[in-house]
């Protein structure tokens, strides 16, 4: 599938982080950043941005932050290899903590909200826009939005300057079809923006789904090394860009940084497919308790949660 | 997708024991048996169908070979829970050694062949069919063939008495496009046929492959508890049966075996995605090499293997 207009962001360390509150050395981010250099990927998303007064800088790695001095150190003192995006989400940045671009490393600002919150985030997007960067929304759980709210949050979006709004499947619930389905309402009631899209590999789906969203005419495609993320994981880098057939992107760095710093992270975190994040994945439901689960001792006690799930959905 | 035609036939212990040479106990056969037949699934692949002659009885357990005596001790005293099938590879099963279905405990028996052995494939279906079983046909390694020889296996096949023909990916290598055309394909010149599918988890598109499968019109669909098998695994039953509306099918069952039965497994043999095989399901290769690399000290050098077998092919 060659379609020059497809952009690669990887996610790797913003959304790998929040297994491990961002604890990264900077060897490993700096590894990461000249692998996805090397293979041609478009952006790296290196982190969250967020205000010191929203999280504490003592139990959170520089990552949850982006500050300046972190991503330099980075860099280095050569020229810098690729893009790097850094993700908000509503109410833990405050706007005056905002560099101008002119004087960050970050190229884009990718603004993460539900629903209730595209007024919010439309105006955070304007701000980032305004002080010089790139930006997208990426409207969360789409899966648990109403068909009325839905419209009305793309419609806002339409109206906004906002070039970029990505399809995320939070909860890893989605099937091929609601793809098609939600790829082509946003691409109709969104002319000139471009689609983007994120999925979560609850029920083994987040290439496939990457897959669909391509074919639907998304071009910004997120994934990460292994699928290293929260829970289930997210769509692996080296499978998209195996399938992509642009010249420009090469799988033998990922498969490099994957041996020398992915593989040991997967001794200290645990993330991809298993049973308690099918069941929310299935359920349509935040993967919370099946996380809780996870880092219990009562991981494998996979039929009590199943039932606990079922019975507490039987209430409603 | 609800759709009554749709039949089930879970491999586990079959597509499983390729890992451990069928070396399971008769408590976990019986375990895997009952929950499927609770969980509502149409057949069960308990082994191989194979001769004395072809194996030794010392070095692979009971399901390499399905003798009525070892079915009945699983089936115990009373009325059978649910459809057996077993497989038969070309050249492996005497056909004397292959008694009439009115004095086995077996329905079906599956042929699978490469296409250069499909005319033996289908002699040997229909001598089944004379014994009495249902058949199929599994036309494997379908990403290696060529379209002469695959139209003309079709073209065989349609002439055949055999009512159920498998679109297998056995390196994993397709994309759900590929099923798209596969399928129609098989659909258009098997006219009365059955098409089913049976997917591999290389690129994590075992299930997403089955989902495309359904859409295309397959109605005989393969999947294995937590995606036990050879190599990366298979399409995960208990996401199969999740998907598939029906409301005959049920998952707690599946839940429930697979914490009791298929978890202790998982701590002695390894299946499922990993580099190796994501490797050989890019690269469209049998998957003998990264199986080598899995079961040797070296299974974490990624990249060395990774350019190892992008050399030898760059000899062609």
């Amino acid at each position: 599938m060659f379609r020059k207009e497809i952009k690669v962001i990887d996610c790797t360390v913003r959304d790998g982080g929040l297994m491990n509150k961002w604890q990264f050395s900077d060897n490993f981010v700096k590894n990461v950043y000249n692998a996805l250099a090397d293979a041609g990927v478009d952006y790296m998303e290196i982190g969250y941005l967020s205000s010191k007064s929203a999280f504490d800088v003592k139990e959170f790695g520089p990552w949850k932050f982006c500050f300046e001095k972190d991503l330099k150190k980075i860099i280095g003192d050569n020229e810098k290899r690729i893009k790097l995006s850094a993700m908000a989400d509503i109410g833990r940045i405050e706007l005056e903590d905002i560099p101008l671009a002119s004087e960050s490393s970050l190229d884009m600002v990718r603004v993460a909200c539900y629903v209730h919150q595209i007024d919010k985030a439309i105006a955070l997007a304007h701000h980032c826009q305004d002080k010089g960067y790139e930006t997208t929304i990426n409207l969360m759980a789409v899966s648990t939005v109403g068909l009325r709210e839905l419209n009305e949050s793309l419609e806002d979006l339409n109206k906004s300057q906002v070039p970029i709004v990505y399809l995320v499947d939070s909860f890893g619930a989605f099937y091929s079809e609601d793809i098609d389905t939600l790829a082509k309402k946003y691409i109709e009631r969104l002319p000139g923006k471009t689609i983007g899209g994120h999925f979560h590999n609850n029920q083994q789906l987040a290439f496939a789904n990457t897959i669909a969203s391509i074919i639907s005419g998304a071009n910004c495609l997120d994934a990460t090394l292994y699928g290293i993320g929260r829970g289930a994981g997210n769509c692996p880098l080296e499978l998209l860009l195996s399938f992509l057939k642009n010249p420009k992107f090469k799988v033998r760095p990922l498969i490099k940084c994957i041996e020398e710093d992915i593989f040991p992270w997967s001794k200290k975190i645990e993330w991809g497919y298993s049973i308690p994040y099918m069941v929310t994945g299935t359920m349509n439901q935040h993967p919370r308790t099946a996380m809780a689960i996870m880092e219990s001792d009562k991981k494998n006690n996979v039929l009590e949660y199943y039932d606990e799930i079922n019975n507490s959905v039987g209430v409603f």
